[in-house]
């Protein structure tokens, strides 16, 4: 269905209104009957926690693929209404985010500026303007903290616009925290799944839950049910060391024996700012992090499809790479991109996965 | 005034909260009366605009420094109310941020998450808990986009605090945009402001005066009436070309005559995101970097005391260091910091100043 309206931007460029869901939409786990933007069909995979379900909405690493000759892109969206979280940008939790292919190349054109919270998740804006003549080949990013309920994607009145084919080769499941989820990118397009997607030309698929992803079956059936071509686990960011020792083998059987010739790569998780002077704290998250160690170095020999990538430095040394002591900034996501990009891929390569 | 109650952390801890404003503060261009936080006194140095009259108050840059054997540190304060900001979190909009020096480095220790806008300014937290024994300096950043009314420290009630000294060499004034003010860093100790103070040991005085610093003869008496070791403009983000040729001569020719023995360091604006798609913003902005630099050549060589530094590539070449298109995000800052601060050391060196 499309629904053609016209409105005028600041320029005075009349633009007229597409839904976006009649274009390609690609970062999903799995289509989900009458939810475009969802990311997992909750109806299906159920979920003992109400978090967990409304996640499973969020458009975080969702985008929408397009091929437009329209010198202007504005939008037109509603989101479920959300808290503005402390730590991150509202152009990261409810906004838009536009790349355009230049020179073979996904490039950042401009983001949708969300209205604000009281504003009920109605929201407009303009993306970018003025651009050259010629056909442009689109990617625009959903918010990554909130449902989507309708979205519209505007260009001048004499314009087209058209379904871009899917331009990845693989397509990657990450499952994981609030890392994972991109808290604290500062825009969607900066979540390290995202970055990771446009570095390689693979589709790294978002499937943060946030404060959530810890080993529960739940997960792990998910995982079993999702056909992939390989699967990357940041899944010791929420879990307690004793919820590890109890979950994990039973998690890590159910998903290699699913997928017995496809990568399962866990990485380790972050050390906290938080250890910098909380004593207490240090102390908890080394016992964890050496649990999984221990017990992940195991895993990986029972099963020759499982990998442990360990790292002790993945957001460096000088505590700048996060926003709250423990969410990384961009900064972070830069360092972590450059930890865990090169490992993944040297796993990938052996599965002919380049 | 020192204003004690008792209050209980999460962790069972007693707190009592004492008066902020009896400690030292630091990063103000000059002492209010009866406003401990603000920037600028603007009873004293008016402006025709409400909005640059309101930023003097904001407490961008400003900080609180003391010494303290407590365990846990928290906070309440109390800001004027602010719509956040799209392209900033909470926590650097309204937000602390606590440094604490370890082996004599500054070292990010946690943040004070404000209450959401609907609090209408009232906010209170935990920043960093279960620390070793005995004394630790403390430097608490404030929020960067708001007034700050009241602001209280928590500390464990058998514990003491003091002020601490100021532990800066040279005091150095950056006036500037958005940019400047620290949109969009991720809390307010990644400023590029902050961060070039706690790299030098050198205190940059943050005078960000978001969208409004557009060489007006305000500004230019406000530095002339300001004593500080080395002035640092970014002057070139706000205004337009006609502006900058309408408004430049006379503003160089002030500053630089009031203080003929200090450097004066204009610095280039950066290369917006806006730029790469949008073909008239590109030529606006191609005309008016390249009238600044013609324009501050000449100024340079009008005045010994007057430098410019022209970069084409503070915020990088890849288009992922901004978060909205305009305001570098942590990494362009990062980038920032790294293009800048070396040339701007230079300077200050033939000064004496290192």
């Amino acid at each position: 269905m499309l629904a053609f309206a016209v409105a005028v931007t600041a320029q005075g460029v009349a633009q007229k209104y597409v839904d976006a869901s009649t274009l390609t939409i690609g970062g999903r786990t799995q289509v989900v009957p009458d939810k475009p933007y969802a990311r997992v069909d909750a109806s299906k995979h159920k979920f003992d926690s109400k978090q967990i379900t409304a996640y499973c909405d969020y458009g975080a690493g969702v985008y929408v693929l397009f091929t437009t000759d329209s010198k202007n892109i504005s939008a037109k969206w509603k989101n479920a209404p959300r808290a503005t979280g402390a730590n991150m940008t509202p152009i990261v939790q409810r906004g838009l985010d536009l790349y355009i292919k230049s020179d073979g190349r996904w490039v950042f054109a401009g983001v949708g500026r969300p209205a604000r919270e009281s504003a009920n998740g109605v929201n407009k804006d303009k993306i970018v303007e003025n651009m050259a003549d010629g056909a442009k080949e689109c990617m625009l990013y959903l918010p990554i903290w909130c449902a989507i309920e309708q979205l519209e994607i505007g260009i001048d009145e004499n314009a087209s616009i058209a379904p871009l084919d899917w331009p990845f080769s693989h397509k990657i499941i990450v499952l994981g925290s609030s890392i994972t989820h991109g808290a604290s990118a500062s825009r969607p397009g900066l979540t390290y799944t995202a970055r990771m997607s446009r570095m390689t030309g693979m589709d790294f698929v978002n499937l943060g839950f946030s404060g959530n992803c810890k080993l529960q079956p739940e997960f792990a059936r998910l995982i079993a049910e999702t056909e992939a071509d390989a699967y990357v686990f940041d899944a010791f960011s929420n879990p307690s060391t004793a919820e590890i020792k109890d979950r994990l083998a039973s998690f890590v059987r159910t998903v290699a024996t699913a997928h017995p010739d496809k990568p399962m790569i866990f990485i380790q998780t972050t050390i906290r700012d938080r250890s910098t002077f909380n004593t207490k704290w240090a102390a908890w998250e080394r016992e964890r992090r050496e649990t999984v160690t221990r017990l992940m170095t195991e895993q990986a020999r029972r099963y020759k499809n499982v990998y442990f990538l360990d790292s002790d430095d993945m957001l460096g040394h000088d505590h700048e790479a996060t926003s709250d002591d423990t969410h990384p900034n961009d900064v972070g996501f830069d360092r972590f991109t450059d930890t865990w990009l090169p490992k993944i891929l040297k796993v990938l390569k052996k599965y002919g996965i380049k």
